[in-house]
């Protein structure tokens, strides 16, 4: 059985220590963010993840969900009650307004308990992960009393969210969607159509699902811009919040699939369902986005979540099992053998591991507090650098947290040997399971070309030249210091390899877009892995300068240190290969014809 | 459901022009492998697989094996009746020498039908496999009556075999392992341990199962010195050949896995069971060696099988799927949307796959003919250069095409979205089933130091001088050719690269040994990237050849050059990020304790 323990000293640090979330006190909520609060608020969110939600893990993966012939779908054995603790220890609402029943509190601590839950356990945290993205569309784009009417059941946890976009012949191309939605006398709608892989689209944890739905209005343009969105509750809502009538939406059938087996996934049947537009008609798409780029980043810390857990499994298998020697003569003489941690090789892939999550921890909170910002800071140039450096990092985050996550799941397995293959040990359900999110919330083929295609050029390439800038005055910062040397140069060349492609991208995408199609994954992974330089920089200046100040923690900033060190010589020299790839064009992969693949 | 199609006419082009093996006609066993005859065996190979295997793969993956209270095993329906076609056709023994009933054809076709099987059902091949494994170390190590009395009978495929290394407290280090040989009074030995991970340990197959088991005799040497082999018939063997009593060994259980459940995973139990050694005392890992390299070479076959498999499905999908428009505008305006190979993504995912696949088979197939000529030619040089390349580029061959098949399967899953993860559409399935190969047969950071602290140092760096100087001469003939100048430069960068590697490992590997540990699984990925890219000229130069000499092959051809241009341009560059993290040594990877991780 696998175990797990929230990273919250780890997150207290990088909060308090380097991203000095201090700084932030005059934002709305922050006040109450002191690093005693939230010491104690990261505690209570590690204690109730370690202890309700992650023993549900593996049983919820081995059985499943079960829909019924009525149509109803439960849950696995227990989600039931632990949904009960998640929602009435206010969880779902912690960053959500107090108007509506929230906590006010920052994203950034919401983002840090969908770290810890998704560690947990990915399956069950996907049902309050996805309310609050339906309620962030909600709280947007919603009228006033569309807000009043579901926000505080949904913020309670007594209402679940969804989102519905993918159909059977639409998932990224949105655009050749056919759900219709007629008008009524009434105002509603009737809304018709099959939606599939609605992640938590039936289930039995709450009163009442709250599907946002995509749809066509009768006479809509073709394409994207013909799209609307609308609310279509599975139970419809009196005026006064009490339950009515069973809407005309059913799940038809749950997906057999290949991990997240405590998540139903459904194709949902709407028959002429009561609807209500949400936002502007046909403006949908744009409604949808600010659940998507919320989404974006859920699913990013479920890439770091399941790399996280493996990992802590994986080193403590290392330190356990004994076989063979180390290549240097026995260091556990007085054992049969010595643990494999001894091994070079398993150290490789604990530290490839190790180095990652650290900095991708960093980065994606640091994405978070810009989200902070972005939502609540009154200094408009604040908000629009804020909003800047989040557009341009979701697409990052998601593609290389998820990716990497992956194949960190995948390497911490290797360490168990044959037993990561086995399926009481769990490693395997954690890579079964992080599989999912390099394909959901757009798969990360799109989300390289949303950065290539759409955050790179935006407003002249505002976004990237203010991420040039500021790396260069934080390198500039510390290039005096001679114990920040081996951070600073690799960082630099790495930077130095990101400007080159950017630059090879506007020479050459323009006349040419397959050259920006080409490189842009490569793109979004160079890009990705100069932000974890730039946030080991910041790790190891605040390390030098915490180990001073409090010499208690010296050892443990000492590690900080060898981590980043060994990032910087180990896997960062990969911007050299992803900026070969990129600035090698198009021309050769677009000269096949698809017969002769 | 996916389909498969074996690649016969590609396998053909690689053993006909770029290999040719008619230049091994002098070989036992070559005069029969016309170019004729080769493509009609490869033909049969491939309906049998297509047709057969194929389409018991997904059913074998849901129903998985049965162990009953008695414990004995039923394999997925259908197996045994493919069994029977797969062992009628003589298979099993297609390389096997004919005094024993075998067919006495190259092994390099034995590992081609390996490839095919693995694509159409790797659960399923894996029982053929392991016989092959058993058989090869009995016709090495066997006394001549031992031979006589097993190797027919699992020739026909009548009876099947094992390998038994692993036990709980061992896998990598079989120095520990405590199943226990006491000799009996009729020569015979008793049997008695416990041991984990026995694929195929028992089914429903075959009439007998010859197990081939590691323990150690009584009083013989701690470590790996003191274990001996020994064959542990299921049912024991009278000397007419026919079967007697049960021994006393038995599935104690099966193991619930990730992936492969149409392979039984057994716990296997040896209670005083009756076994023959075979082979000298204590000298069992010897004789278990000759099985494990074959088996090496077959679990490589496994990795590049799935890649295979999983690429055809993801080229099929990115036909026919319709999403979105191309970059340079509507390639197909009649449509809906444009089928997703106009994306250029999409065609990355796509051709790193192809060009990985097409030279890991060349190079897998240039393998086996190593494995041809070190068994069977007359020319003790020429014997002892191919035994060489064989066991430099086995691990590498087993680390690389299982590291990489399985990373081509995730890739191909990819390319189908939302529908990837879903399990009628079959693609998890590879994924699952590519993951067991990087695995077994020795972890694949145990192949890199196989690589690193055995293969390489060997006779004073023997293989690998040996390796530069074949390939300096290949990329030498070429270098006057105009039309091979995209290829033999890339190819003599790389070349570089390794030689630079194996330089800097030379001089810092002997004083630390660490610093080989730290190379090795780069160092084995590097020389692996750049064995490849030798094929890939090779190819070249057989392409560019052939397309004068048949120009109804002219478009083919040229596919192969865009192929290998791909290879060079978008995938060779690795090769100096391997060269960077080797240099980087192993300082800052040893510096970190245990608890500070």
């Amino acid at each position: 059985m696998p175990s797990y323990k929230a990273p919250v000293d780890d997150t207290l640090f990088l909060l308090n220590d380097v991203l000095n979330i201090q700084r932030f006190g005059n934002l709305e909520g922050f006040a109450d963010a002191s690093p005693d609060l939230t010491g104690q608020i990261l505690g209570e969110a590690g204690k109730l993840c370690e202890e309700v939600l992650a023993p549900l893990n593996a049983s919820g993966d081995a059985n499943g969900c079960k829909r019924h012939p009525d149509g109803s779908v439960t849950t696995p054995a227990g989600f039931k009650s632990a949904f009960e603790a998640y929602a009435g220890g206010g969880w779902i609402g912690l960053s959500a307004p107090p108007e509506y029943g929230g906590q006010g509190l920052p994203y950034s601590l919401t983002m840090v308990m969908s770290e810890f839950a998704s560690s947990a356990n990915m399956a069950f945290a996907m049902y309050p992960g996805l309310t609050q993205g339906a309620l962030a569309a909600l709280l947007t784009h919603g009228s006033p009393e569309q807000k009043k009417l579901y926000a505080p059941a949904m913020i309670e946890g007594r209402w679940t969210g969804t989102m519905n976009l993918t159909e059977p012949q639409c998932g990224t191309d949105l655009g050749l969607l056919t759900t219709k939605a007629v008008p009524r006398a009434d105002g509603a709608y009737a809304i018709t159509g099959q939606k599939i892989f609605i992640s938590a689209g039936e289930h039995d944890l709450s009163e009442n699902i709250i599907h946002l739905v995509l749809a066509r209005l009768e006479g809509a343009p073709a394409g994207v811009k013909g799209i609307s969105l609308f609310i279509v509750p599975k139970v419809l809502v009196n005026a006064d919040g009490s339950l009515g009538q069973r809407n005309g939406v059913s799940c038809g059938s749950i997906e057999e699939k290949m991990g997240i087996h405590g998540n139903a996934t459904c194709v949902m049947n709407y028959d002429g369902a009561t609807g209500y537009l949400i936002g502007e008609a046909n403006r949908g798409l744009n409604a949808m986005f600010v659940m998507m780029n919320e989404a974006r980043l859920g699913v990013a810390m479920q890439g770091l979540a399941q790399s996280e857990v493996a990992y802590q499994n994986a080193l403590a298998y290392a330190k356990e099992r004994l076989q063979g020697r180390a290549l240097t003569g026995p260091k556990y003489p007085e054992k049969k053998a010595d643990p494999i941690i001894v091994h070079p090789d398993v150290r490789r892939m604990l530290l490839e591991i190790k180095a990652f999550n650290e900095a991708a921890r960093a980065l994606a909170l640091s994405a978070a507090l810009d989200s902070d910002i972005a939502h609540r800071s009154g200094d408009p140039a604040a908000r629009q650098a804020a909003d800047d450096r989040l557009g341009l990092l979701t697409p990052v985050l998601k593609g290389m947290l998820t990716d990497v996550g992956f194949e960190n799941a995948v390497k911490a397995q290797q360490v168990f040997g044959g037993h990561g293959y086995i399926r009481e040990w769990g490693m395997e359900q954690f890579v079964r399971d992080a599989r999912i999110a390099m394909i959901y919330e757009g798969a990360n083929g799109i989300q390289a070309l949303d950065l290539v295609g759409r955050k790179l050029p935006r407003e002249g390439g505002r976004a990237i030249m203010a991420f040039f800038k500021e790396g260069a005055e934080l390198l500039g910062g510390h290039s005096a210091n001679e114990a920040m040397k081996p951070f600073v140069a690799p960082a630099q060349a790495a930077l130095a390899d990101l400007q080159k492609a950017s630059m090879w991208l506007m020479q050459n995408a323009m006349a040419k877009p397959d050259n920006a199609g080409a490189a842009s994954y490569d793109y979004m992974h160079l890009l990705g892995r100069v932000a974890l330089a730039l946030m080991w920089v910041k790790i190891a200046a605040a390390a030098l300068e915490k180990q001073v100040r409090e010499p208690e923690t010296a050892a443990l900033m000492e590690a900080k240190l060898t981590t980043a060190r060994f990032y910087m010589e180990r896997m960062l020299p990969e911007t050299s290969l992803r900026l070969a790839r990129i600035v090698s064009g198009a021309d050769t992969m677009m000269s096949l014809a698809p017969e002769m693949f």
